[in-house]
């Protein structure tokens, strides 16, 4: 080869490059090459090819360059506020007077139906850029909060527009199992097939799901009700994930992985054989401290039995107005560690790595890797433990998404 | 009076007003008007004067206006990091060994005796910034890195040029009595006399400290030696706080409400005389959610009882990088509400108003109020609970300090 030609350099920089190796793959005194929006080149500066041209270089000022930071688990897209019922159950409000009094999801659900697609849009902004500001390059997006064919619609439209306006890549998650709409009281039944055979039918013709999702759960819908929405899924082609064995062992997880899920998220009553069977079909543990923290639950997804089979572990804000009002990637990092005492890498392999699997996104972003997408992040910090330690003070410098330096407003 | 003369007006904005009535103090619809850096009126737009005359008037555009918030306990000014022992603790490694490799407050110590001033400065910033973006105009900064002369006044000093050089009110507490250094290895009480004959008439000579702290603790200092630094701050007319009732019940609460004290300070193991005396004596009663969160405490400060007797009830992040490596206001109200139960209306309390009877300043800032300093931040929300809901939005759109929009870059 007698020319190399990239498009930008970014160099004096401290990689981390968070590959399938268990450590940060650090590179020090590095430098790292896009080309058409993919990674060309990485490694120590002194190893930079002689006779290189590029139109753009940048200097990193020192600081440490990690791959974008994913999400993969968010309820953001959603109209309302529910501040007014925190406030009321602080103040000794029961759960059912709040029931009676429309709250609960069943108050954002009549918000986000009422929302336009540009309130909806509007309202949902703020967490989204608040969650870039914070070096997140992709966001899975989950419907939810419709639980009828308008309003999931309308919400997945609103996700796919985001991905078209902002510098952010965005996976899209049908989750119309999420509650049931007080159409169907008591008719649970004969809403999955709603869920099944209109919404997702109407969903799929637009090419608005990338995934299909289900809350799986005593107080949600019963593996039986999950498996037919799988099967649907299946049908049109689209992998599953699973809220499973939040309150209880609902054996969610491993209906997820027999069904080749990419997913099973939340996990705080996952038993053996669902690790096994995690473990066996390849899906991806993905644990929520924020809802454990907000819901002060005192029951640990088993960290330790996760880590001895080798399941990959990804973590999520789980941002949503009911159990995790959060959109912070580095606080998540920090309850991980805090609360369920994951280490500063797991907690960033959670969030690149290992939340791409939860993608079945791992071949195109999730670490520095040549051919893997431009996606990258700038951090201020001393070294990678930085970012999972503190709390607060945000380090991040900018994002590179696609190969393009990204500027917020 | 014939006519009224003011330098700024802020309306279209909602007031909590936040004064000492057990409420958020709204005025919705409301103005606003500084004269001198003070507050010169407030009130619904409809009742503003008529014939008034102001140099500038700013568009709140249906923002919330709030007293600014006021963080009354900081340990914010240090060098170093101590990420890598968070990493390695999550990692396995005992405090034993740590302490052993030089780990622990040690670490700090050194760092921040080896600093310059100026170095000292550049490693706060980022933490004093991250502070200011979340809406607090008033900083409480304590010494207790340095634990000899020249780096305690050096840590002063670099607080004293903050308020200088930055749009914020920065009181100073020395803490001198933080921890034993090495020097004094086994001579607690001989450091309790440097503290008091040595460094602080050398501080007071300064004109660096606003109060006197001590950590009185099993692993501290006992209340003997705490007297004795009190005393000594008697006898140079500063107010005193305490680290009281952490980690055991010492008595320091009651100790510190003797000596009129103006705070104690963290109250994990508070006793019910305690509450009596700080009752008694109106010392404020300080809690620092995130360093309870941090060292996943299970013990609770007694709300209940303090709510019982009256005892103002105040909130603050703790910044310190052992135990609290945390900056944000707004989620130290969160965890406030999230882990105390206390409700947002007492968290907003407890970074306003009460913040400002925990520093002695209450007759100057903490609530709007005709004649107090123009300190108050504006926020894009939809009711005051909102502040303590959210996790990571920063809904703060800009703050005002002594009358002046703040700038902040
Ligand atoms: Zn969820
Ligand atoms: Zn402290």
């Amino acid at each position: 080869m007698d020319s190399v030609n990239w498009d930008s350099l970014w160099y004096n920089v401290h990689l981390a490059t968070m590959g399938e190796a268990n450590d940060y793959g650090i590179v020090r005194d590095a430098a790292i090459a896009v080309k058409d929006g993919k990674i060309a080149w990485l490694g120590r500066a002194q190893d930079l090819p002689s006779g290189y041209t590029v139109q753009v270089s940048f200097d990193g000022e020192g600081c440490w360059l990690t791959p974008g930071l994913i999400d993969c688990h968010t309820h953001m897209i959603y109209a309302g506020n529910r501040s007014n019922e925190f406030e009321a159950r602080l103040n000794g409000v029961s759960y059912e007077e709040i029931a009676r009094q429309g709250g609960g999801i069943v108050s954002t659900v009549k918000a986000t139906r009422a929302a336009t697609e540009q309130e909806l849009m509007q309202a949902s902004l703020p967490r989204v850029l608040s969650s870039l500001r914070e070096g997140v390059t992709t966001l899975e997006m989950k419907s939810g909060y419709g639980l009828d064919t308008p309003t999931e619609v309308k919400i997945l439209r609103v996700a796919r527009q985001i991905q078209h306006d902002l510098p952010v890549r965005v996976t899209t998650t049908f989750l119309g199992a999420h509650a049931l709409p007080p159409e169907f009281a008591g008719r649970a039944d004969d809403y999955i097939e709603e869920v099944c055979e209109r919404m997702l039918p109407n969903i799929m013709a637009q090419g608005l799901a990338d995934a299909v999702d289900v809350f799986c759960e005593k107080i949600g819908f019963t593996p039986a009700q999950t498996e037919r929405v799988f099967q649907a899924a299946r049908k049109h082609g689209l992998p599953v994930k699973l809220h499973a064995e939040q309150l209880s062992d609902q054996g969610g997880a491993a209906l997820t992985a027999r069904y080749q899920g990419l997913s099973a998220d939340h996990l705080e009553y996952l038993s053996d054989s669902g690790i096994a069977a995690m473990k066996e079909h390849g899906t991806v543990a993905v644990l929520l401290p924020g809802a454990f923290y907000y819901l002060r639950e005192t029951k640990y997804p088993p960290l330790a039995e996760l880590r001895a089979a080798g399941v990959p572990i990804a973590l999520a804000t789980d941002c949503n107005p009911g159990t995790s009002p959060m959109t912070s990637p580095l606080l998540t990092m920090n309850m991980a560690c805090t609360l369920f005492r994951m280490t500063p890498l797991e907690a960033l392999q959670g969030m690149t790595i290992h939340a791409s699997k939860a993608l079945g996104l791992q071949g195109k972003i999730g670490s520095l890797q040549l051919g893997k997408c431009a996606d990258f992040t700038l951090w201020r910090i001393e070294r990678p433990a930085d970012l999972a330690y503190m709390i607060g003070v945000n380090p991040c410098v900018g994002s590179v998404f696609s190969g393009n330096l990204r500027s917020l407003l």
